[in-house]
């Protein structure tokens, strides 16, 4: 165990030559005995094949030993033979560590279509197994990054009733993030040691407030996996009220901090917007409001230009389909007003507002009038980065 | 008359400065005569004030005399003073034309917040009226420009029974495009008489089956606005079914060029693609599923740099709400299958793909299965240019 993985985990990665030779590509961890699982899964109607694998391995046994994760190829919308070659790469690890198939997690990401190199996983498959203790969490977060600029984790210790435990997080993302879970996988493992229904239950209400509220292009992908392994090594029983809370509440906060690295690391973002939306009819129309104002190309680029150009925010909020009267909405920019109750506030403030703009987080405040409905959502913005990297990504 | 306006209306325009000097920024026509009024507008529910009193004139009076144009700032988002200035350049108009205020359509594009420039209207005034017959319909549309790179007008003769009339159609509008149309602004004109009932029924078609399936950002503006004025000048009436047929029909294919031209012209666009959805449960699960691949900013970047990346085709069909079965779902792109119910398609036709992406216009045809629902859409690529606009499209 390296010392930010939880007790009883292992990490290891080799380079497949999936995609460019000469990184690491494929990332194995090794639980040393079962962990309770919990998931969640992609919403695209065309799930990738590991989806469907990880899928079936919760509602089957609801535990699991070992993630194998590897970039390069997504291994979706491959068909059968996709399939059997996804349940091939479980076999490979099994023949290798005497785990069944079954307690292997597999997740893919890289190009949609394409089919996994099975020849360059059979031949990567003995110094993966050899590394296993070698990496870290950063280390096994690097084998599976794609356009990725920086690796994601996070880890922590939370201290229960019974003694100490770790939390680590590792994930991948950069294009295709949308709510609902868009190309990310992310990993989540602890020592502690909690019941299959209250750490599923946990982990929806965490992914429910962080990842599933940061946006970078609107598109879903068909590979999104968020996997929780806890395996109890620590000895730590969490059962208690007070030791639940405390775990969701570290779940949640650590969530939290990858899903802003995810936005912060939007393809080619310069930029987070925190749109923050109160005063809705309900909940449900603060969230239309706030996703479309975060999903709009000419909001993106005017923040990305550093352009106060707020009717463009006031129009999206227009076309969201919330429920709200015109005449009642205020828009605040960076903490400086600038629609008030359905008109503009003409102040000499525009220079303050332009120098505010250049920050790298750009704060947006919707009232949509006196309703108790709110929402918070964090999108990147969008630039000449995000096209020139999603141009020609496959080459 | 010039030549190319239906008989009995004249254009003219000035040069305001609303926003650049030396160009004409506002624009006017004059029919000779009262003309029946059709009229289609913004579903955003940020209308800004021009939509308010053309939406008005249309359900009050059903016909008008006149369509004032602005480029440079919208009056939109801009409460009563905005609502007060629309109606003070109505009587601008009516005083120097001896029309009512009411009989004078006023449609306005430009930054969203921002108030009318009335000096400068007023000061403009005299030489706008002094120009009307001088400029015909591309003169018109010169007036009322943004981001436009050419200006958008068609014009056709339509033979009826009782003799020839005459159809053009003068349209700007390249951001915020997206069905139900957004910041468009859109004025048809025709010398044939009609009944309200018959020209407000073929406009709905015809706008329905055109500019409701064009998309450039997604972003519905809050200006939109189509009207359509037929005066009646010819002296030719179009009462029996095949004059009325006739008349939707080439209403349909103009407005069907005008539409091409606006995706066309679509900030930055390099290409156009042509997306065809058939076989799908209804129409609106074709309609989604368009919608779904011809707004997605994955697709769209990969349309523009040529990249053959069908899976993000196949991604934005899985995420579009659209009911379907995956394991039907066929793809083709440029007339070249690519996925095959559900599969991959093997070949070694990728290097004639690359080549064929390099054109203009992209086919991309996606069977759902075996349903009766259908639906076209066009939409733009996004590219560096597109950014560069509206990064800093205010200063």
């Amino acid at each position: 165990m390296i010392d930010n993985l939880p007790k009883g985990f292992q990490a290891g990665a080799a380079g497949a030559g999936f995609k460019k030779p000469g990184r690491d590509d494929l990332g194995l961890i090794i639980s040393d005995r079962p962990a309770v699982l919990a998931g969640m899964f992609t919403q695209n109607a065309f799930c990738a094949a590991p989806v469907l694998v990880c899928r079936d391995i919760l509602h089957k046994y609801g535990k699991a030993r070992a993630v194998l994760a590897n970039s390069g190829q997504a291994n979706a919308c491959t068909g059968e033979e996709g399939m059997a070659n996804c349940r091939a790469t479980q076999r490979m690890v099994a023949e290798s560590t005497g785990l069944m198939p079954d307690e292997v997690l597999p997740i893919s990401t890289g190009v949609i279509g394409a089919q996994l190199k099975m020849d360059l996983f059979a031949r990567a498959m003995p110094s993966l197994i050899e590394s296993l203790g070698t990496r870290d969490a950063e280390g096994f977060t690097r084998a599976f990054m794609t356009t990725d600029a920086f690796p994601k984790f996070a880890t922590r210790e939370i201290e229960l009733n019974q003694g100490m435990t770790r939390l680590t997080i590792m994930a991948k993302g950069a294009g295709m993030i949308c709510p609902n879970m868009a190309t990310m996988l992310c990993v989540v493992l602890t020592d502690a040691q909690v019941s299959c229904g209250s750490w599923q239950d946990m982990f929806a209400h965490a992914v429910a407030k962080t990842f599933n509220r940061v946006s970078v292009d609107g598109d879903t992908s068909t590979n999104d996996t968020i996997l929780g392994l806890a395996n109890g090594a620590s000895g730590v029983i969490a059962n208690q009220d007070n030791d639940l809370s405390a775990l969701e509440k570290a779940l949640t906060e650590t969530l939290g901090t990858v899903a802003h690295m995810l936005v912060m690391d939007g393809e080619g973002a310069s930029k987070v917007m925190h749109i923050f939306v109160r005063g809705a009819a309900s909940d449900n129309d603060a969230r239309m409001a706030a996703r479309s104002v975060g999903d709009s190309q000419l909001v993106k680029t005017a923040i990305y230009g550093g352009d106060a150009n707020w009717g463009r925010i006031v129009t999206a909020v227009g076309y969201s389909g919330a429920s709200f009267d015109p005449a009642e909405v205020c828009l605040t920019l960076c903490g400086i007003e600038r629609f008030h109750k359905g008109r503009p506030v003409n102040d000499d403030k525009e220079d303050d507002l332009a120098e505010l703009l250049k920050a790298r987080d750009v704060k947006v405040e919707i009232l949509l009038g006196s309703g108790p409905g709110s929402y918070d959502y964090q999108a990147s913005d969008l630039g000449h980065e995000y096209v020139s990297l999603n141009a020609d990504y496959r080459s």
